[in-house]
């Protein structure tokens, strides 16, 4: 998103009129790439989606709930990078799609999230009005429940303030890469506004204030360390993707010569297929051995973005020495133990390769990148046409189908770390919800990441691996996807309950099962798709994936399709039970941290 | 609630021996009269459920996701004027509740939410797990996030204060007639404690402490109003419900002999075959002109548990005169202009019961019941059997096959309009969410009814009214309804979209659309309920649909069973058209209290 440009509509912003303040909402989003918006109507929204029709090319992608849009919203946010749109009504839709925020905040994602509220008066008077809690009831309410779940609110109370709170709102959105609230009162989508401020473009720059020496301080040290180090290496992670520096990092990669390493929420952001790409670092739960050795042994390792949550580092047992490390983050950088707090790496990272373009840098020395080859996870035996599929194998099985374009979604649970294993193309984009971890979450950002693909002209598959558990959650979403005519690949682990809290705790306890008697094979038919738009196989044994797999029709991908996976209820892939023995402790009584190490 | 009784279980609570703590919260439940929990199993919360099944007929409800399931909990509540019961895990299991207990606390529905959180030290020491939103985040900010919406929590942090904790906000949620919250660490549960305290049974009793004298005086000016008066009538209203004063209300109604009308969210109060029981009383859009002046023109109107929101009054169209009224609340009484602040009116009703009985009371005069009978619907020509079903006749269609022992639910929109007109006969329990007004409410609040129900021994039907907008929302709860093997009808408004909003505004808006390809004759098939076990009807005229009523198998409800009304999409009940009307004024522009009357 630092890459974010400013659309100008054609004549219309450049002729200054009065124009309504809801129509001046959609323009600004429109200005800045937004052309589809998701939501619910309202009884408070409906006179402010009417002006959604006014912006050319804007267009309501109506969700089946409101929690369901806002997965939606962060699927397309993360899919885009530009921040996803979610429009609710007061009280019962914004607290329905709230868990759905929190979740975008904390994986940082940013999204906009536009309530219609309760009239100026109303609110004022106190009014006792549907949605309400009480008589005489502040109706500020909600917006204050919200309040930790965002970087920032504008409330449209002040007609003078108006286009100003928009535009405020819209910048701390993409500038924090994290969710804001929007608050329209019903009585105010038709007032009209001077429309010169949509002539100005917004910026969404991030710079150190008047810290330019110690950004160059920084840089200095960081380049000095890199070049004495014998075996220096980059350690890409999340935030680099969220700050919009993917493309800056794929450029200092191929400036430096730097092996790169991923974590797992950094999966598909260092092309698989460059010749920089290192391996999966996750701790102890690497899949090769030797990619830990090689960043646990690094003497520099530049640490990009950081996200320390417990599996995003295989339950904290990444290993990096301070004394080996250069780090870059939103809200400082450090090289060994020297900390510049408050600076931010993105313009950092910007001014870095700018830098790296003038004066040639040489690495002092690379391990052979076959080091990282050696693969700690228990995989040995091939499979026989014959087995029945089991987590430990099944998953690797789909990386000779995958292509180029492709974007690939996994559930949390089962998928999330058995997708991790798949080796991607080219041009791949793939995401799991890691550390917020909500089950459900991924049929609404499906929906988001197929609008975002439209968006793009994108013509890459989309794949969605989810549980049984996860998707009964939200199931509903699917006939979105079909009523919009979208042709995603669904692989349904059929499991049989949750797996994922199987392995924690409980395994053969009541609480962790599911219904186990939906009709999957129906499911597509259920939501609306016909039989020559939509397609549905299953699988068992190794034999009936591959025939699957091979299929021309199923690779083609011209329908929605839906493969159903039936696999052992108590069969995980080999991460999912090391990560979880790892923080085991955690489940029964924490350790604290001093005993930890 | 007002009667809830304390059960003391055999001689498990006898004994005093050492429990976990997680024994404990479930026997307390327990003795409440909870035999069902609902929620969805989280891994902060796995190691609490295990201690549910230690206590003797216990159960597990596990729903689709946990919006649904505090759904579930606020219809169980409802039923059997008991909390209900949900569990979900820290962060994005509460969250994602949290609109459901939102509605729960607008409508005073106890509920008891139990949340499973991190550990006590890993929040001490504020760790970065899945779930939390950053580094060095304070866990107990999602906690913060619900305090509006409960009237007490308690957070087991301190052994010592485990079951006191426990007791003090059981009580909260009993006494206040709202929702609660419990937090229980993950390293909490297994603790052991001293099971003594579960000997002593918790009290519920409501008092006015030290203001006897006060009451007395109401008491005594209320009754000098009733019998001095030419007309007094009763309206009861939602509080009446909610404070579990049913019973004491019927026993006022047999005693004084007055007319009794209800509210739409108290329809179904008042026994509506009772010789007492005169209609519905909803301000300018009382289904009668009868009730309208009878209520209206009273000299003394006996209001209790009033319930002032827009869609409970008409749309504040009731003319009540202060001069004229007798109110009784739960946080103030008043006879006309006399005031009693802080008196809650159940140990007043009771007491007024009591006084009743033993002294003997005549009202002066009682206007002929007939007087309420002439309709201001404007409900004319009788249907004939080829005609396409409309909104204007079809609820009062099912009038005749409801029963006794029934429930009947109606989900907002118009579903919640068309039932007020339904004609039930005694012990039927009806109930809709008239002034939260979530749409989607009702799929889980009918899992929680036919739990409630269950509990009761009540054989009953349920009777679910729920138009297609609203289903597609929650929809797959249906799924567990059909694997806990409940039986209700669920009559299926399928007029494509959001008529409820259409009505509102922009009937022609793609916004008001959703798919309308779901294949609903299918649906109970795809959740689960074999051919043998469910059955799907259809109408569309009034011929098909009387066919359906008329079929015995239908009428005995021996399986789950859909019954789909084809209807015009912008067709409405006259009385939902008139509430947005009379309310229109807020959608565009509201007008201040003073401008209104």
């Amino acid at each position: 998103m630092g890459s974010i440009t400013m659309h100008q509509e054609d004549d219309f912003v450049h002729q200054t009129r009065r124009i309504p303040i809801g129509a001046y909402i959609f323009h600004r989003l429109h200005q800045i790439g937004v052309s589809h918006v998701f939501g619910c109507p309202g009884d408070f929204n409906l006179n402010l989606l009417d002006h959604l029709y006014t912006v050319p090319s804007m267009k309501w992608i109506g969700t089946c709930n409101e929690l369901n849009g806002a997965y939606a919203a962060d699927g397309y946010a993360r899919v885009r990078g530009i921040p996803g749109v979610l429009i609710t009504t007061y009280g019962v839709g914004e607290l329905s799609a709230i868990n759905g925020i929190a979740g975008a905040y904390s994986e940082h994602v940013p999204i906009i999230h536009i309530v219609g509220t309760t009239s100026r008066l109303a609110r004022r008077d106190r009014i006792m009005i549907r949605h309400t809690l009480d008589e005489n009831w502040d109706h500020d309410t909600f917006q204050k429940m919200s309040e930790p779940v965002r970087t920032g609110h504008a409330f449209l109370l002040e007609d003078s303030n108006f286009t100003k709170d928009i535009d405020n709102v819209i910048q701390t959105c993409v500038q924090t890469r994290r969710p804001v609230y929007l608050y329209v009162p019903i009585d105010v989508p038709d007032i009209l506004v001077n429309s010169e401020p949509l002539q100005k473009p917004l910026h969404f720059d991030i710079t150190n204030h008047d810290r330019d020496h110690e950004e160059d301080e920084f840089i200095d040290e960081a380049v000095k360390m890199l070049a004495a180090a014998e075996h220096p290496v980059a350690l890409v992670d999340m935030l680099t993707h969220r700050y919009g520096l993917v493309n800056e990092t794929k450029q200092f990669l191929s400036l430096t010569g730097l092996q790169a390493f991923v974590t797992p929420l950094t999966k598909s952001v260092v092309d698989e297929t460059s010749e920089h790409y290192g391996g999966l670092y996750n701790g102890k739960l690497s899949p090769s051995i030797g990619v830990q050795k090689r960043v646990e042994s690094s003497d520099a390792v530049f640490h990009i973005g950081p996200f320390p949550s417990d599996s995003n580092t295989g339950g904290w047992s990444q290993k990096l020495q301070t004394a080996n490390l250069i780090c870059l983050s939103w809200n400082k950088v450090s090289v060994r133990d020297r900390v510049w707090h408050g600076l931010n790496f993105v313009p950092i990272v910007k001014k870095l390769v700018r830098r790296l373009e003038l004066q040639k840098f040489s690495l002092k020395n690379t391990l052979a990148l076959e080091d990282c080859l050696s693969t700690s996870a228990p995989l040995t035996a091939p499979t026989e046409a014959s087995d029945q599929l089991d987590q430990l194998h099944v998953w690797r099985k789909f990386s000779p189908f995958l292509r180029e374009g492709d974007c690939i979604i996994a559930e949390v649970g089962s998928a999330q770390y058995g997708t991790l294993e798949l080796e991607l193309p080219a041009n791949v984009t793939f995401f799991t919800q890691l550390y917020y971890s909500c089950i459900g979450f991924t049929v609404g950002a499906l929906l988001g990441a197929l609008v975002a693909q439209r968006e793009q002209g994108n013509n890459g598959r989309a794949w969605l691996f989810v549980g049984d558990g996860s998707l009964q959650m939200t199931v509903q979403e699917l006939s979105t996807i079909i009523r919009y005519d979208f042709k995603p690949t669904i692989v349904l682990i059929n499991n049989s309950g949750y797996t994922i809290e199987r392995v924690i705790h409980g395994p053969l306890k009541h609480y962790n099962e599911i219904s186990t008697s939906w009709d999957y094979q129906n499911m597509l038919r259920f939501f609306g798709a016909g039989p020559a738009t939509s397609a549905t196989y299953s699988a068992r044994t190794y034999r009936e994936l591959a025939a699957v797999l091979e299929d021309k029709t199923f690779q083609t991908n011209s329908t929605i399709q839906l493969l159903e996976l039936v696999l052992d209820k108590f069969d995980t892939p080999w991460m999912l039970s090391g990560q979880i023995n790892i923080v085991h402790e955690e489940s029964t009584g924490w350790k604290p941290m001093e005993e930890r190490v």
